[in-house]
């Protein structure tokens, strides 16, 4: 296996970002993977984003763990260890240069045998991408808050697929952000058959009403940032409930927000055109966020790159 | 765009299938899309599956059509017209020589700009693969019958994924396919929520009682072959339903079978452990799909490859 330092000297290349793929490590932009991955013919794969912020991953064990135990549920292998995953992570982020990233780790079925359809007939595959952080909502965006709209397209049920596995089938959530854009909104959360709120486009959805907070119990996936707003509550000593959330009770609280690696804490400030509030991003989110963003300097859950 | 030519004297490296990628025919073994492609990373893609029989396609306008109406469905736009789409088609067959083969056209959302989550901000994609025939149950196996399960996984439901377009969100489907080797079937079949089955991995459901056919009316994608059995069951003046078929009413079926662009119509004899009728394909499916395979004679469905 390669370590990237043909190009090592040639940071521009990986400006953009880093990938490994295949046993090698490139610039993002020419990261390829096989058109005949199940990984893409049947979405057969599982993942994880963590991400670094000022030069260090946050609570990358906890991304990690989720990652393994979505492998295990799917019944895939992974081919390398806990530690060697880590170091290829973090060798995509050192390339790349950046001080804050979005990091991902991928786990595929990988190709069948010729003509089978036998899923354990597949040798699976690992791969890994690094790129610049992503925002939901950009911290410019974040003063105003997002409009969100309720989505009429249902998230795809517990019964089907597991949401506690980290997955791309993302049809139901890409249809739900297309119906938000034209509805005026700014993303998109889906509810389940019961229209209960469940998730959105890369987020966890918590109502704060009264000071308190409520978030979905189930059929959702176990976000990361999610776990940490829970823990920062009990800190805080604000209550927060898991528990069924309507989305009339969305549509009528006091504040409300989403939560992912890919931006934190982020203020919701209006429901379906109506709203929450003064409309501005509220007290109980604010302080979560400014936790959050403060939990960064926690060396409990930092590990810092080594960039040169 | 380059045509194959460079290897086209060189049969051997395509002899396991050609490709069409990023504006190149390749071997399918070396067939790359970009990771970062959301067909990839948000399974946010539609395809189709033509086949070529003894060196002719078979119904490949219809494949064609349902392929364009997926597009359409999911607000992706093809960078190319049908024609050049069948040219390609028909070059990556040409190009692996194959008589008989698998054919597929995808079309992805592509790549976000940066930073981007906006779909509508991607350039989509079109890619094409051929590879040999594919068999969901080999001639061989059909003589004995499939033994189905029925899965208690649930297909992924209408109001989450629109299941007419042909979608790679298959992790139902590949959960149903564990469990059912777990159980001793050879393969698996899906219920909705109300307990009526519904597809399979590749496949529609069809049930035969004194006489009469009976197959899902929703819920399913509208299988190529599946019209093919509708429309020649009219002509054998054989009873055909579309309603919902509870499992149970499959379990007691005088016989079954499934219906694939990957094997035809191919005899089920078992469900859940207990064989249907005496256990041998049954008369009804025998018929369809000797007149299935007959239809391939048929010019109005036949599109003739030029191998040299
Ligand atoms: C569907 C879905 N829900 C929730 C989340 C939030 O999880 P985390 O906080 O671990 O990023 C994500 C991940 O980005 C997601 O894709
Ligand atoms: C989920 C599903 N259902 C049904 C079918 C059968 O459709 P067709 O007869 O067009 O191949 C397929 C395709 O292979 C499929 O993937």
């Amino acid at each position: 296996m390669k370590r990237g330092t043909s190009r090592s000297g040639d940071r521009g290349a990986y400006a953009e970002g880093a990938a490994f793929v295949e046993g090698e490590f490139v610039p993002v932009d020419e990261a390829r993977i096989p058109i005949l991955d199940w990984g893409f013919l049947r979405s057969d794969a599982t993942y994880d984003v963590a991400h670094v912020w000022r030069g260090s991953f946050f609570r990358l064990e906890d991304h990690l763990d989720r990652f393994e135990r979505g492998v295990a549920k799917l019944r895939l292998r992974l081919p390398f260890g806990r530690d060697r995953i880590r170091e290829i992570l973090v060798e995509c982020v050192r390339l790349s240069g950046l001080r804050d990233a979005y990091a991902e780790v991928i786990c595929t079925r990988g190709i069948p045998k010729p003509g089978s359809r036998d899923p354990r007939d597949c040798e699976n595959r690992f791969y890994a991408f690094v790129v610049p952080f992503v925002w939901i909502s950009t911290p410019d965006k974040q003063t105003q808050g997002l409009h969100a709209t309720i989505s009429r397209v249902e998230r795809i049920p517990p019964g089907s697929v597991d949401p506690t596995v980290k997955n791309y089938h993302w049809l139901d959530l890409q249809a739900g952000l297309l119906d938000a854009y034209d509805r005026g909104g700014e993303t998109a959360i889906l509810v389940d058959e019961n229209d209960n709120v469940v998730e959105g486009p890369g987020f966890n959805v918590f109502a704060v009403k009264d000071g308190a907070i409520a978030t979905p119990d189930g059929g959702v996936l176990e976000g990361v940032t999610r776990r940490t707003v829970m823990e920062l509550a009990a800190d805080l000593n604000v209550r927060l409930e898991r528990r069924p959330v309507p989305a009339e009770e969305l549509r009528r609280a006091d504040e409300a927000f989403v939560t992912s690696t890919a931006g934190g804490v982020m203020p919701v400030t209006a429901v379906d055109g109506s709203p929450l509030g003064d409309g501005r991003p509220g007290p109980v989110t604010l302080r979560l966020r400014g936790a959050y963003w403060g939990l960064h300097e926690d060396p409990r859950f930092s590990l810092p790159v080594r960039y040169d």
